[in-house]
């Protein structure tokens, strides 16, 4: 399809806008009126910009509150075109978006809104120009796709088509099944966006909350769908209103837009495919791999902290299984889990720690088919990579993530540790964790929507919904990215505040990285009792917790003063799940551990309990400043 | 009144809100259950920090879904209830807020609700604890205060009263005159918050968006009257879910509700006044001070950057009237506007210079009595300022700003001026500029609420509602303050993005400062002209602005041209006031001054032409920093 972008949807200066929408792929932009307003430079100069770029003008808008007008202001409204249309002309494009009337003095008399948009039609007809009708959602009289199209039915006239936008039909709950019975060629124009579900005023959601497809929680799959049926041909636009992207670097946006669009238009494809629908048009990715959990993680370390490290894995229950044959990385091994630690200078790794400190530089996935893994990724703008591969050492496929972190794709398990190791093959690491539950990122603020997008389409990942928690500090966000077969989750988190824990582990990493790593076990007690025995420090957890699960649950005295004695946290949902779960102290005050039991099948991550360990934190925390200061 | 807060209102941990709370002024203190469950130490060692601090505790809360719950919880709720009053008595706190069932499967049927409250109550009385029964507004079947007040009464329980809260009370739009009824002494207490208009869900409202009293757009006064009329001598409370507040720094934010509480309470006499109510009870501030516009502004520079400032402002048509008989300061005029800058070391100007660099130090304002003005400020905990005043130095009352800076209450201008300054008699600075139209501030994102506070109290002003503006590098939103008499005018502005303008200057004063300053004048062509021929430098507007305003009005080509041509921006109101104005480029990339004239009445500041200026201040900005690097 021709992909397109309004500029409302990126931030900066027109020119700005333009170069980034350009280089992130799209064939063509909507020109926003307020951004040519404010451009100091001629339409002409624009169209030429354009075409330098290699993108068409697509759309010009938007024109409103013209049909159904007060009839004094008729006259008025039609010179008000003409002015638009010489613009347009200049401009280089054919097409404007006429948006319905939204003034409390407008009428919705039909053969009145009839005669001015048939007026206008004609006007434009003169001028071999073209209006596209779209119905707002807050519309006074004209807010449904189904209104639109009755009107340009009615009116039949060649410069008159429907203009459809996703989030004006969808956030009224509308149905768009019967799109696809519109002729295909009477539809002018599709715009996109998506959107977080919320329960506020339409106009203030549309203009402030809308995100890319699938960065948001609308069907846009089943709202383009029909649109193809319908034998639409034209554009794919992005138009996204949303206060976060009016502030985001424009080139990174306009690529995370762009992927968007290909996502929707693999959702599309598969569903349209199901009803055995010609898809030709829409963008064709290789499937998706099959998961089955984390192979190994990597961390960036330097020889005295890898040490330190090491000694806390230790602590936990891992052996050191291997030393790498030529370089200064070792391997550690418990159960199905496996922990890199590399100190190597002139790697990867080191210009990972020299840029961030110690943290997680890589995250190798188990995938069926590493070669398809990798192409997926690839078509979806992901970066591959290819490091320095010493001899006798395995090369394998990684793409870069969103924080500049390699993920690893691993289908063969063969020789993957004894052809870099030396291994120690009497060291089985049988210290009770068996595999890693999850492993949770702090991001700032604004990148959230990228990583999700960019986890949803390049490994098809799931994402939850957003869960809001209060730090002391301030309020955290988390949203966990899971594999279909939840053998991968990945629970991201941002504050916007400064001085709440994630925001703390952004500055010591200089921008995202691994928050914890959570370790499943088949028995907490035991587990926990270990750790506490081997003396890995172990998160307090205040008495007065314990106290309100005595009040929440019929939970007898022993076994409540274990969990007190313990630090073990506790959890049940709905259909009776349970979650015991501890936490470490921060290593070097960035990422900890987590020891997990799971128990009927619990799926989540114990959010009803993370304010309690945010604030053991925090207080944690200042106590280390004090004694900092000491 | 006994003034209290709930630990939720405030960032932190519970020992920092407690303290915070006890030196802001306040008398009690909600005990919020979560500040509790979080903190590690007893219920006990609680109440003794309380008391050391001279803090009581006036409320426990909150304790949920109890009354028409699935009647097989019934037994299990009443031991949780105990569980909680247990700890109430550990805190040392006989009220415990119950609000009201929100749950799904609870039951409306008055005969089990009466019965399940009364069984409470007993419970409580058996143990000399009360028992608040609050509406949420979200509340299943129980969600107005009438339906509260009924139950209560039927049931009369001594250990059964009512507890209001304005937010759930007027976010449903209710009426609280009839609150008056109520005994007194069956209100066990009272909530106080304040919240913008939003068309939002309530729960979600509630929970993100409530303020302090003055910073939001509810009547409180209006819901406050009727219980002070009803008898009620309990506590006035803050409860302010607030996300912003989640982060705010802890003191100066209790210090902030402190403050609203005073204000809320001298609307609240006023009303009732009015009605001849007694109103003993209330907070007692002196009136405010009538205002006749600025005086004066002082800027604080050095040498030379005060020789160039003053260059700018002579080019602006403004003369040097005066010389400071012993120090480096001078005075500018020009009609009815007097403007000092204040190179002299070792004052506080120097100081101001020191932090901020060129900025604003001082604003005078005329106020009929500035010791009645001065006591006003000093009783709604404002701080004084006195500084160093030289033989023959007029000694003027003055109060600290928000951000540091003073505001100089002016109420005899008799020797303002040649006490000071060697004044020459001949310089007139008749430039057509008249006086001082308003003075924009640009400020920290998370401080507007404090100012708009700040101002209403202290100084009695109005604030208008916000408007939110696109600047091309994220949003700007703008709350003007105005003296009642609209002499003084002082726009607010934040952002909360990193490039916008409003961020830019932000960084270069470290912490606020003054954004721009409008002059007034009664022919913008010619005052333009003659800055044009000054060698002023204007702000370039794009000429693709003037084609749409050719779209929008009836206006002749040579006037169009003119505008253009003198850069002058135009807007026009419902009411055909008409606004003419235009900027100048920024001094040292911070503040600039705009030239303004109004007509018929034209009360805004040109909302509707802040995003051109915003992006010509960009583009400009851009430039600067090109010619920088070259």
């Amino acid at each position: 399809m021709q992909r397109s972008i309004a500029t409302v949807s990126l931030s900066g200066t027109l020119p700005e806008k333009l170069e980034a929408i350009a280089a992130a792929g799209f064939d063509g932009v909507e020109i926003f009126e307020n951004d040519l307003l404010y451009y100091d430079g001629s339409p002409r100069e624009i169209r030429q910009m354009c075409a330098d770029l290699g993108i068409v003008i697509t759309l010009f808008q938007p024109f409103r509150d013209f049909e159904g007008c007060r009839r004094d202001r008729l006259a008025r409204n039609l010179d008000r075109a003409e002015h638009k249309f010489d613009l347009m002309q200049e401009l280089g494009t054919d097409l404007v978006l006429v948006c319905s009337n939204a003034s409390a003095d407008s009428t919705g008399e039909h053969s009145i809104l009839r005669d001015d948009l048939t007026l206008l039609a004609e006007r434009a007809g003169r001028r071999s120009l073209r209006i596209g009708y779209e119905a707002l959602a807050w519309g006074r009289h004209v807010n449904t796709w189904q209104q639109v199209w009755n009107l340009v039915r009615e009116i039949d006239h060649p410069s008159l088509g429907v203009l459809l936008d996703s989030f004006h039909t969808l956030s009224l709950k509308g149905d768009p099944t019967a799109i696809a019975d519109i002729p295909g060629d009477k539809i002018f124009f599709v715009q996109m966006a998506d959107a977080p579900l919320l329960a506020m005023d339409v106009l203030e959601w549309s203009r402030h909350f809308r995100c890319f497809p699938g960065q948001g929680e609308f069907d846009l799959a089943g709202f383009l769908a029909p649109i193809i049926k319908s034998g639409y041909t034209g554009p794919l636009s992005l138009e996204v209103f949303n206060d976060g992207f009016r502030a985001a670097p424009t080139r990174a946006n306009a690529a995370d837009g762009f992927r968007s669009l290909l996502y929707l238009e693999e959702k599309t494809r598969e569903r349209l495919e199901q009803a055995a629908t010609s898809v030709d048009i829409l963008f064709e990715t290789p499937v998706a791999s099959e998961y089955d959990g984390i192979e190994f993680l990597e961390f960036a370390v330097d020889e005295s902290l890898g040490a330190k490290l090491s000694q806390w894995l230790q602590r936990l229950g891992f052996v050191n299984a291997g030393q790498h044959r030529s370089k200064n990385v070792s391997l550690l091994r418990q159960g199905d889990i496996n922990l890199i630690l590399n100190c190597e200078p002139y790697s990867f790794a080191h210009n990972f720690f020299e840029a961030h400190g110690p943290s997680l530089c890589a995250t190798a996935i188990r995938v069926k088919d590493s070669t398809k893994a990798l192409e997926r990724a690839v078509a979806y703008k992901g970066q591959p990579y290819r490091g320095l591969v010493g001899p006798n050492e395995l090369e394998l496929a990684a793409v870069r993530a969103p924080d500049g972190s390699l993920i690893y794709l691993v289908d063969d398990r063969d020789g993957l540790y004894d052809t870099d190791f030396y291994l120690q093959s009497e060291a089985s690491g049988e210290g009770g964790l068996l595999r890693i539950d999850h492993m949770a990122m702090a991001l700032p603020a604004d990148s959230l929507d990228s990583w999700v997008l960019f986890y949803k389409s390049l490994l098809d990942f799931e994402a939850d919904d957003e869960v809001v928690l209060p730090d002391p500090y301030g309020l955290v966000k988390s949203r966990a990215l899971r594999s279909r077969c939840s053998s991968i989750r990945l629970p991201l988190n941002i504050s916007e505040n400064r001085n709440t824990a994630i925001s703390h582990a952004l500055s010591s990493y200089r921008g995202s990285g691994v928050h914890h790593i959570a370790f499943d076990c088949a028995d907490i007690f035991a587990q926990v009792s270990r750790a506490k025995e081997a003396g890995v420090p172990l998160l307090d957890i205040p008495l007065n917790y314990y106290d309100d699960l005595a009040a929440r649950f019929d939970f007898d005295d022993q076994f409540l003063s274990e969990l007190a004695y313990y630090n073990v946290l506790y959890d049940r949902d709905a259909q009776g799940g349970e979650l015991f779960h501890v936490y470490t102290e921060p290593f070097e005050g960035r990422f900890f551990f987590e020891i997990i039991q799971r128990k009927n099948g619990y799926s989540g991550y114990g959010a009803a309990n993370v304010a309690v360990r945010l604030a053991a934190m925090a207080k944690s925390r200042s106590g280390a400043v004090r004694q900092a200061k000491l």
